[in-house]
């Protein structure tokens, strides 16, 4: 395949950085990576496991160059990192990142994008619950969506070039605004995640259940939450403190409904309950019609399987 | 295998009936099966997949002479079909059943069970979203716990036959109290198949998001919640409407942290948001390691796949 970008530097080596790297190598779309990380350990994790080229032990060594800089951090690290690299971003790079809110990205980010700098914001919508340098592998994004969200005036031959270097990673491009990519994302991701950790809170709470019992009924349904609410504290917590508005509003209306299915119970309203389990088998039958997910029972989860 | 009941009847031909005749039959633990379901199409569909080795036209014929009476039927069901077969019991028998709530189940068949027939609830904690008589497996039980019920004064020989049978059938086997279970279950799968369907009916509603958004958008967390409200609307009627109690506490404290969250996300309280996230990843570790689940990320959804 041709080369997309020259040099291409990831800022911050977690699972979705180590993802692209590997992507990248798969794709054999650019000619260099370089990597860095806030600690010493990820780097020498990294440097251990030859996830990258280079290893720079500062963002700011790592940018250098770099025709293409990937911002792999927390949303709340977004605007220090910035600060550090901003005026050491090469004219006519293309700077992007990966973070899962959009409208609060732009707002820390661009002060500290330089003229001549395309900044294009932009989300690959795949993940799982494990994060650091070990965590990534080469297929995460295949077939998954990766939202680009261009500001306005945006050089389209720069949009064009990252949407094709994305393609190139395995995903499906696709354009958005902030606005419209954080209340997609509140439904689709963020208010799900935020419902799985309170479940599994209330589960870890309950006195008259233990620890074990949780553990061990957990076939019935809890253990998908429990999955959902193993991700990594510090993103969430940046996700949910940058996406408050979309966010609150999903979580009233979601409030709003199970009020409504809980006045159903109290009541035995059995007709109310099946007719709402009812309407909500159309949407399974289009994730696995697009793709999104397979049909098979219990997703392969091989009984007594460990890691 | 020792042929651990000679005849056993499945009433009902669904996901559990299904997975149980494929199981018996892996065993060798059974001398015949005969099943039954509700409708001609069901019992037609049995026959030409050669499920059990006879399908009766009724549940009044299928119980005659079996040693063991397995009710496969949602809850609502059951005491229709008892009423049915009640009288037509073999003295010794055991009869059991393989419903998702127990007390209920216990108020509701018991009236119907004639001296000298031995009944012991049960409930089997596997499944999928699934259902019908093409939907079983000889696995879905393998390594997952069933849990009995026995009522005071039952025949401990018939408990310890009834768990070497589902012990045949791959399952580990424990028992609880007919309360105690329907809290466990409206903590470990009750109530998160609720929050489940209204997610998935929030998302359906919100018309400044369309569907298709939603199914392409889904890998990010949504899709797990799809899955589990894909499950038999009449099932999961059945269940709420009759574990009432317990799923009305439990969603009781689900909204009370709901709201602590949602505060400390309007308040910015990252601190709150952090420590809470952090402590739900234990439950997940041990959920792993008791074999409950795996940890291989996004469990084996090859991107693409297909029915
Ligand atoms: N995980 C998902 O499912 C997912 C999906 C789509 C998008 N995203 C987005 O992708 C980004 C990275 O997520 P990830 O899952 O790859 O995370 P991760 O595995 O936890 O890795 C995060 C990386 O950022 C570095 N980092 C953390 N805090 C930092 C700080 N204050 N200053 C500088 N560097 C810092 C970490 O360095 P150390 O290792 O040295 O601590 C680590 O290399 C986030 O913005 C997230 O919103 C995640
Ligand atoms: N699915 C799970 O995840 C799961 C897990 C554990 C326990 N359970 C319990 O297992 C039981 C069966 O569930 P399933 O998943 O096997 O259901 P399923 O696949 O929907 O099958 C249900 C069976 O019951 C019959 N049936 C339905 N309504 C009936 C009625 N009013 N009178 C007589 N027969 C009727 C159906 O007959 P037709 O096909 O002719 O309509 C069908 O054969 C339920 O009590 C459920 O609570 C389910």
């Amino acid at each position: 395949m041709a080369v997309i970008y020259e040099r291409v530097a990831l800022i911050g080596l977690g699972l979705i950085a180590g993802s692209m790297a590997h992507a990248m190598r798969r794709a054999g779309c650019v000619g260099e990576i370089i990597g860095t990380a806030r600690s010493a350990e990820t780097r020498a994790i990294a440097a251990e496991i030859n996830l990258c080229d280079q290893i720079a032990d500062t963002a700011a060594e790592a940018v250098k160059d770099a025709d293409l800089v990937v911002l792999c951090v927390p949303v709340g690290a977004m605007a220090s990192v910035m600060d550090e690299i901003g005026p050491l971003l090469k004219q006519g790079a293309t700077l992007t990142d990966v973070g899962s809110v959009k409208q609060a990205v732009i707002d820390l980010v661009s002060p500290y994008v330089p003229e001549g700098v395309h900044f294009i914001p932009g989300h690959p919508l795949a993940g799982t619950e494990h994060s650091g340098p070990r965590s990534g592998f080469a297929t995460l994004f295949d077939n998954r969506w990766n939202i680009l969200v261009p500001l306005e005036g945006a050089d389209q031959t720069k949009v064009d070039q990252l949407a094709d270097f994305w393609t190139a990673l395995g995903a499906k491009v696709t354009t958005m605004t902030p606005d419209h990519h954080d209340l997609v994302l509140a439904v689709t991701s963020h208010t799900p995640h935020l419902i799985a950790y309170t479940m599994v809170g209330v589960a870890d709470d309950l006195a008259r259940v233990t620890e074990s019992e949780v553990v061990n009924f957990s076939a019935a349904g809890f253990r998908d939450f429990t999955r959902i609410a193993a991700s990594d504290p510090t993103m969430w917590r940046d996700v949910f403190l940058t996406n408050k508005d979309a966010t609150l509003e999903i979580l009233g209306r979601f409030t709003e409904e199970l009020f409504a299915l809980q006045r159903a119970i109290r009541q035995g309203d059995g007709e109310h309950l099946h007719d709402y389990f009812t309407r909500t088998r159309a949407i399974r039958r289009g994730i696995i019609d697009a793709g999104q997910d397979t049909a098979e029972p219990n997703f392969g989860r091989a009984p007594g399987t460990k890691e």
